[in-house]
């Protein structure tokens, strides 16, 4: 038995009325999907507990099977894993921004104009640098996407427990970073982000890029935002935990970064983008012949949460649309008797306020095995009525994996 | 985005013989209930967990959103509470009756008659004393309602790790008070309430309220039962953890004590009596005159739970026909766009026991953002249909205050 779990990032959404108080999956058009879930166990989904809206790390961690209340201390992390970056134990990550600042680091735009040509450049004129009162301590910078970042700090004697020094808002100066808690480690690592502070500015305001970028009238990119002060958790791969070989079929950044960290080989499949037009039927293909490969095919497709995030209605629509072109290639190539199928979202992203939200998802589960419940239609409504009842996300690896038969039996 | 969460106490039941197995919720005449429920998303829910019958403080700190089996550790406290008494962390709250004994403190009558004429001031002549062996203990004691009162020992070195001296039947003895652990402060409070134990018996004895009972051929109120010790827990009130105005419309003394412990308002309603008579139409409109002043209202009826205990059929269903027209009275002046109306009860509690029993309590939440479930009625078999499913008391604000935005994200 094998198994496929695709995640339809933000699918899930509440009501609205623009779709005559329907929800995004009760009026796209998804036969593929609606055909999985006649043919599945259905059920209703709390990512992290009933009510709390999940980040979308957090929400994976769940899906994956961990308690995110006990491996998370924060997203610095794993944006740096998503970014590529070989995070080790003891790494301090941060999620950075490039923004704009005046002379008194008065924050001018958080995102320095939000797509920064050059920025990669600008990531590596700050990657490696020294501060000379931390001899000690590896700064490793480099650039994502659009105006982010990603930074590890690696030495002894450093530690995640300190505030950001971004503010969330322009007008303000730029926070000084302070710690968070009473350890010297804590002090040491504020002071040394405050410094660092300094001399990103110093560099970043002298840099060719910004020259260019002034001649074009364009936002200085001359400071760095950091947040999400976070260390790696100490957690058995679930590779480890089942057994199994687990391929991702992820392009986003961040949630590769936890795919692999969990354990999870990625490959990278050509015009799969972590977008909006990323071409469906080349990451359904890279899965179904992969499939010989691995036991486990994590399949995540990012648009629908981007779409959600511009309030963009009909982009959400054709997103699942899209999803349900993936299902269909997956069910044409797979036999449910073989494979395991399942279907879900990571979280409620609301087309209403563009922001997740802390309902729950649908799920589905077709393949050998599961207790079909008569459910016709996959949505947040139907879904409910499901036999799977409702779930936790932490629930969801250990119920597929005990279809493919690789639960542990706990006692005799 | 607002709210108002009603809770009728003790309101759902067990289907029973005298209403041709149905429970009074499926009886009783509740159109504006039922209109509610069509209009909002429906479920069951334990309010500790399955199985387990609440007390009417466990059920409320969960509903309130608080781990009961965290931050509980027994009712006196709360009793204080509700009688308006001011508590602070560390003092050791108890739940007392008078009651009725002989010359060698064998109880009579727990309740010494239930009512008693001048209760008031036999609690203010208990109030305040000093126990010599004791001089830095302040004993604090009043008179709630009928035969019960509160007290609260204030002072250091005092433990609630003590057992009741009340034996919980007649014709006993009053039990010594036991220490709990091996604590130094248990064995000091334990002795110290054996102590008092004696002196309130002596004070009450001879005083002329017992007098003029014994002429009056009534029971002497000349004993103090003693039961529930408990501290405080530490918590962050519900207006810090979603950063919430909130008002309690409650006029029964437990829960009020629980609501103000968790950081709600409260209003005095001049008819709301937290008996069967209470005004009800009074208190819709003290909700509704408050409701721009607040986010989140908290209406509670206890009349439902009297009734059940008094095994009182006709008497239980007109208290829900009664929560129906408080019901009528919130949908005719607010608007579902603007505020989530939710309707459950803390427990159920069966007419056939007259008891608290484990069974799950229907629960409906209506409002923009539900996904609406097609159920049609409220009871507790038509509310396990729903899109809801099964839920426990502690989801039920991060459920709420997630539709009011107030819930925070966990993760990024």
């Amino acid at each position: 038995m094998k198994c496929i779990l695709i995640i339809g990032d933000g699918m899930a959404d509440r009501p609205i009325k623009e779709l005559n108080w329907k929800t995004p999956l009760q009026v796209a058009t998804k036969d593929a999907i609606d055909e999985l879930t006649r043919r599945g166990v259905c059920g209703i989904m709390d990512p992290i507990s009933p009510g709390i809206p999940p980040g979308s790390d957090t929400a994976h961690l769940a899906i994956f099977g961990y308690d995110p209340t006990k491996v998370y201390n924060g997203r610095g992390v794993f944006e740096a894993l998503g970014a590529g970056m070989k995070v080790l134990l003891g790494d301090v990550g941060f999620r950075c921004n490039f923004a704009t600042v005046d002379d008194n680091m008065v924050i001018l735009d958080r995102r320095a104009g939000r797509n920064i040509e050059g920025a990669r450049e600008l990531g590596e004129a700050l990657n490696g640098i020294k501060l000379k009162d931390y001899p000690d301590v590896q700064v490793i910078f480099e650039h994502t996407t659009e105006h982010r970042c990603a930074m590890i700090l690696r030495g002894k004697g450093l530690s995640h427990k300190v505030s950001d020094s971004d503010p969330d808002t322009a007008g303000v100066r730029i926070y000084d970073v302070k710690s968070l808690d009473d350890s010297p480690e804590a002090a040491r690592t504020a002071a040394l982000l405050n410094e660092l502070t300094k001399r990103f500015h110093e560099i970043l305001r002298k840099h060719p890029i910004n020259f260019i970028r002034k001649t074009n009238g364009l936002p200085q990119a001359n400071a760095v935002l950091m947040r999400g002060a976070s260390t790696l958790p100490h957690v058995k791969p679930i590779t480890e935990i089942y057994g199994i070989k687990a391929l991702a079929v992820v392009p986003n950044a961040l949630v590769k970064g936890i795919a692999s960290f969990v354990g999870m080989d990625q490959i990278a499949v050509l015009g799969a983008t972590g977008t909006v037009d990323t071409d469906i039927v080349a990451k359904a293909k890279a899965t179904i012949e992969n499939l010989s490969k691995y036991d486990f095919i994590f399949v995540h497709v990012k648009g629908s949460d981007n779409a959600s995030h511009d309030g963009n209605i009909q982009q959400k629509i054709e997103m699942i649309e899209k999803i349900d072109k993936l299902v269909r290639y997956i069910l044409d190539h797979v036999s449910l008797d073989e494979t395991i199928v399942a279907l879900t979202a990571d979280h409620t992203t609301c087309l209403g306020t563009r922001e997740h939200a802390g309902d729950p998802v649908p799920v589905v589960i077709a393949g050998m095995g599961v207790r079909k419940d008569g459910v016709k239609a996959f949505s947040e409504i139907d879904c409910a009525h499901g036999g799977l009842c409702r779930i936790r996300g932490a629930d969801l690896m250990p119920i597929l994996m005990n279809y493919l038969g690789k639960c542990q039996k706990f006692g005799e």
